[in-house]
């Protein structure tokens, strides 16, 4: 041994509940806590180092292994809402305990669940260590060869990219495509080989491996340094403005580190495990919170019908000093009495819960955001936006109005707005709202996903508890599955999200990558159901088309689900389509069960769920930019049962392209024996609608 | 000209009330605005640029003058406590209105009193200029000459100094000795020929002037930059930590420069021109503010004998983590319920209003500060802090309990804290609190004088008034009489105070200085009142000496007089001086009126005040650390009126040093017409209670 002093115990193994997936955890000579992973004995994760560097102390190296736990857990939980309404949590659980030279006490804790593994540092109460500047974590994923990976670049401040497909060795040269539209912290980084979890990685031996994290409280994100030369990934954190990633006080265990793995697609979407490593509820009683399909005066912002948020062209206004019912309106403003009202109305006929109103209250003139201290107050509407009349027209159409607290990025400002902002939520008759942090932080030592922020984010959603209130959060730092642990934490945006077909486009690949990465963390607040999709269609001028089929956008209800799904586009555009519309106004929003059929990252998905709250089903399959034959299978339904089957599907000559408003709809009677090769266009897709026959 | 394109329209003049204040406004060639400052024909700032810029806009040079506004404004208004019942506000004022050739507009707006000058720049808006993060303000105090100075270093994080008197032309040199001893950001920045204000200068033709800001709100603090070759002083705004010095949006006002000048020292301490620059109160309804005299649980802490603010010794105690019952006490805690109960039964014997008590609530157990994101909770009292139990003895002993919030420095956290903490305190019937901000800053982009800790303070102030609750600050930044806008803002620290009698000591000169500097920006809570003052007394290995006679200590009642009034030392040492003790239950905190008889700067003040609330007047005067014969002429008294005069004076042989506590208390019977000459000890004061005799 190269250092005396220190000798290692012995390895320590553990397996998964079914024995397929193996975790090797050792010391090396010099020390080093390292682990490897294997799945059905393939090689998942090569020799990987453990470790955290502090200002004050350095978990490094020079451990031996003091002994190690291990336990086993098996339970099953109900989630107040999502894809299954009981989930299994069943891991087995090793603990290694080490001490170094130095005295310094480290734990670490993996859980190695069926479908992957998690670990997390466990930093004891210990004398030599109390409070720890975090300069770095030195957890390494390294791969075994050159994967394939579907990634996202590094960024403080945003992860609004599409997707990348590159090797490992090719990440350096992929992510420069990247340059001059990523965020102002990423290029001052110059994060030129860095990359955002989650991403998925697919080995050439066939191994689908997914790495996130779960659990994110009181520590920054993780983003991955890609080694294109080994194909290791080691961890990023995310460091505050002036360079320290975060600042602990022990006992401290950290977020988990996520591995998920299969050699089969299907199980990436359908694993649970970031879930399972979240904390159960923290709120009591849940009776009030409640899933929410909802229309919103929003996306006429976006179609190039020059309308906007702001009441005024008077880029002077100053909320709370200017006296809007002064200023010169600039009559094209959406949030305006008149037209919300006709939101309500559509929104009680067609049986939506809710009605999101962007650009209702004072500070949008300008958009100074960084610049100023304050910018928006969130208990002032415009003078346009009568909201005691609103409030109670919407309380007589058994209508929620749905709250927007857009901060332009000043936390600081929002929290000592939040208690204001969310009692007159309360007073008005909401309970539900959408956040929003656009442009850079302030306090102005944070980023995005900087531990301040993520501080924030809990501080949001534990007040927003104290109030009885749901969040829909967007530009917060991306889920970690910590819907377990507060439930009124409906969706995140934390991707790039619908509203970029009115500026540059999603392909198709986009929403078909999305399941399989960032949604592992919680739901997405992706804004289907845009029926027109060519914008030019609006005559004023916008050329951009969206990417897809109108049928597709009804598969996305199915393969992109959410707690709080949006029907994007505008009633006018529905009330052109009301046979395909019929399909949104019945889709569930929750489920008791889900069945993924088919899956290929960033090619297709198909997937079939059981509603809730009756005994249908849905099935919903997308493709990426090529035609594609979905095989159904429908050996899921109940046996001997007969269904009527509502197929939604492209028409023969659909393409997102040239023609994609062409649709079909059919009927048909299926059991659990049937088996149905359904077509898909080029940026397609279709959604079924099975109601058992009496 | 050398700039064909600038044309000046022309100086602009303006005089004092009374005529012998000048001021003149003019743009040189280079289009740069300046202005001079005369005092009864003397020079007292000579030609001095002004100007502002911003990473936006330069609002520096090529400026003309479009056109000027003059006004008189004469008022007296009643402040709701303080040194005066009637504070008379009369001013000439020009408002000279400029634009740049790049058609920035800036208008610079002078008040004329006099007892001197304020100005500020008002930026109006405009169309060239929305948002300004600003770089830097050029505003300029260049003195005619190598004037003597009291100082303290440049810092952006504390001004808790002792003044050092230099030569302009020393300062550098003078600076030197603060070395070690100055806060990490002081040593960060080599602030080497940097000052705080307020400061004094002295000029060798005998004027006396005082520099310092009104009304700083929404802005950075002012330090000023000493070129020591031409006797010029530069505004240097202190910025946050990533540089920017503060973000306006426009319009703006910033807060006003102050030049208070007189040809006697008395005027300086009688000038009542900072307050004056200041808005009438924002708050209605004053009638709950109650100015207050109080003792308190925390000079124990300073004694020498352990005692500590901690419940436990325990370190690695986490607020709202740790069970506080279950650590061990570590018996050195004097905020627990018995001793707290011994200091209301004193209070209410002696006539106080209040009791305060550090050392209340979780949190002490380390001292983490900027390292740890939350240290202290403001509704958790430590298990031996019996809080039910002692409001209701407080009550019934009518007296209130003082609240303590020690934040460590999180304002963010404080934020996020105070509705809950607010309400806290009037659920338990407080209605002040003295808030605390030890450590650095957090948001960590702050420091203790930027912007953003402008901002909070301001929060706080105006979250306090809608509680009804007033508040005594320490460690925020420095007032500049914003306790006209919030009278609630009963006090500050913020200059180097009592405590440090335990910690080196307070020369004598130390409060003979104070009054000129720092109270001219409101009333400090120096916690006068020390009987014991050598700590060696308490036997516990503590060699610090006060460096004050007994005598000294009350004089100190009237020399710094403030609203909200401690009487430092333990109940034990009143007890037994209970003679002199009578003097610090007499002593009003609120005054009719006041009377400067004897001042000169860092040597000796001699001062008269009238009880608001009775016909008795009182005189208090100190010397340095020389001997002196204050000669008090009683002519402020009402004529043919007789009045008993109880005088507390230093014994013969007393001196701060071989035996500070040689007091005589005598009794005389004095008219307008007395003269007295009075002895004064080398670090002694005397002080002197005036009754009608009927």
């Amino acid at each position: 041994m190269m250092l005396g002093a220190v000798m290692t115990m012995g390895a320590a193994n553990i397996s998964s509940p079914n024995g397929e997936i193996k975790l090797h955890v050792d010391v090396n000579p010099q020390g080093q806590p390292y682990y490897n992973l294997s799945y059905k004995g393939k090689p998942v994760i090569s020799d990987s180092k453990l470790g955290l560097a502090a200002q004050e102390a350095k978990f490094i190296d020079r451990f031996t292994i003091l002994s190690t736990d291990t336990a086993s857990f098996n339970e099953t939980w109900h989630p107040v809402w999502g894809e299954y309404s009981e989930i299994v949590n069943h891991y087995n659980q090793l603990t290694v305990n080490m001490k170094n030279v130095d005295g310094l006490l480290m734990n670490i804790c993996f859980r190695v669940f069926d479908d992957g593994m998690g670990f997390r540092y466990e930093f004891p109460i210990q004398d030599k260590a109390n409070y720890l500047a975090v300069e770095n974590e030195v957890t390494e994923f390294n791969f075994p060869g050159n994967n394939t990976m579907w990634v996202i670049p590094g960024d403080y401040d945003t992860d609004e990219y599409l997707f990348t497909e590159t090797r490992i060795s090719d990440v350096t040269e992929a992510l420069k495509k990247y340059n001059g539209v990523h965020s102002e912290s990423q290029r001052e980084k110059a994060l030129e080989s860095t990359v955002q979890t989650p991403l998925l990685a697919k080995s050439d031996d066939g191994l689908y491996i997914s790495l996130h994290e779960a659990a994110l409280i009181g520590y920054p994100a993780m983003q991955l340094d890609v080694d294109t030369a080994t194909y290791g990934l080691k961890s990023h954190l995310t460091p505050d403005r002036l360079g320290v990633r975060g600042y602990l006080q022990l006992p401290f265990n950290t977020p988990w580190r996520t591995i998920i793995v299969s050699d089969d697609a299907r199980d990436i979407l359908a694993s649970q495990l970031i879930l399972n490593l979240n904390e159960p509820s923290k709120i009591e009683d849940t009776s009030w919170i409640k899933p929410q399909k909802f229309i919103g005066v929003w996306w006429e912002m976006f179609t190039g019908r020059q309308k906007t948020w702001a009441y005024s062209d008077d880029y002077r206004a100053k909320p709370g000093v200017t006296d809007y019912t002064k200023l010169t309106p600039n009559g094209r403003h959406p949030a305006n009495t008149e037209n919300v009202k006709k939101y309500i109305d559509f929104a009680a006929e067609n049986g939506f819960n809710g009605v999101l109103v962007e650009g209702w209250n004072e500070g949008w003139e300008d958009w100074a955001s960084y610049r100023k201290n304050r910018q928006f107050l969130f208990d002032k509407p415009y003078p346009d936006f009568d909201l005691p009349y609103l409030r109670e027209y919407a309380k007589e159409k058994g209508v929620k109005l749905i709250m927007h607290h857009e901060t332009a990025a000043n936390a600081q400002d929002y929290e000592r707005q939040i208690d204001r902002a969310f009692q007159f939520m309360k007073d008005n008759n909401y309970d539900a709202v959408k956040t929003g942090y656009v442009g850079a932080i302030i306090p102005r030592s944070e980023h995005h996903t900087s531990q301040g922020m993520v501080d924030h984010a809990q501080f949001v959603i534990e007040k927003a508890a104290e109030y009885e209130i749901m969040v829909d959060s967007h530009e917060a730092p991306r889920p970690t599955g910590l819907i377990r642990t507060y439930p009124n934490w409906l969706a995140q945006e934390s991707a790039r999200g619908g509203e970029f077909e009115s500026m540059g486009g999603n392909p198709p690949s986009h929403t078909a990558i999305l399941p399989f990465t960032r949604l592992k963390g919680g739901p997405m607040d992706y804004t289907p159901g845009l029926f027109q999709t060519d914008l030019s269609y609006y005559n004023e001028g916008k050329t951009d088309k969206a990417m897809t089929t109108l049928a597709r956008q009804l598969a996305l209800y199915l393969t992109i689900p959410s707690p709080m799904q949006m029907a994007a586009d505008l009633p006018e555009n529905y009330m052109r389509f009301p046979d395909a519309f019929q399909f949104i106004k019945d889709v569930p929003i929750e489920w008791r069960d889900s069945k993924y059929l088919e899956a290929e990252p960033a090619k297709y998905i198909t997937v079939a769920r059981l509603d809730k709250n009756s005994d249908d089903w849905y099935v919903g399959g997308i493709t990426d930019e090529n035609p594609r034959e979905a095989e159904i299978d429908f050996a899921f339904l109940p046996q001997g049962e007969k269904f009527k089957a509502t197929i939604y599907a492209d028409a023969p000559d659909a393409h997102w392209d040239t023609n994609p408003q062409a649709y079909s709809i059919t009927t048909k009677t299926v059991t659990s024996k049937t088996k149905l090769k359904q077509k898909i266009a080029p940026g397609g897709g279709f959604a079924i609608r099975l109601e058992p026959m009496k």
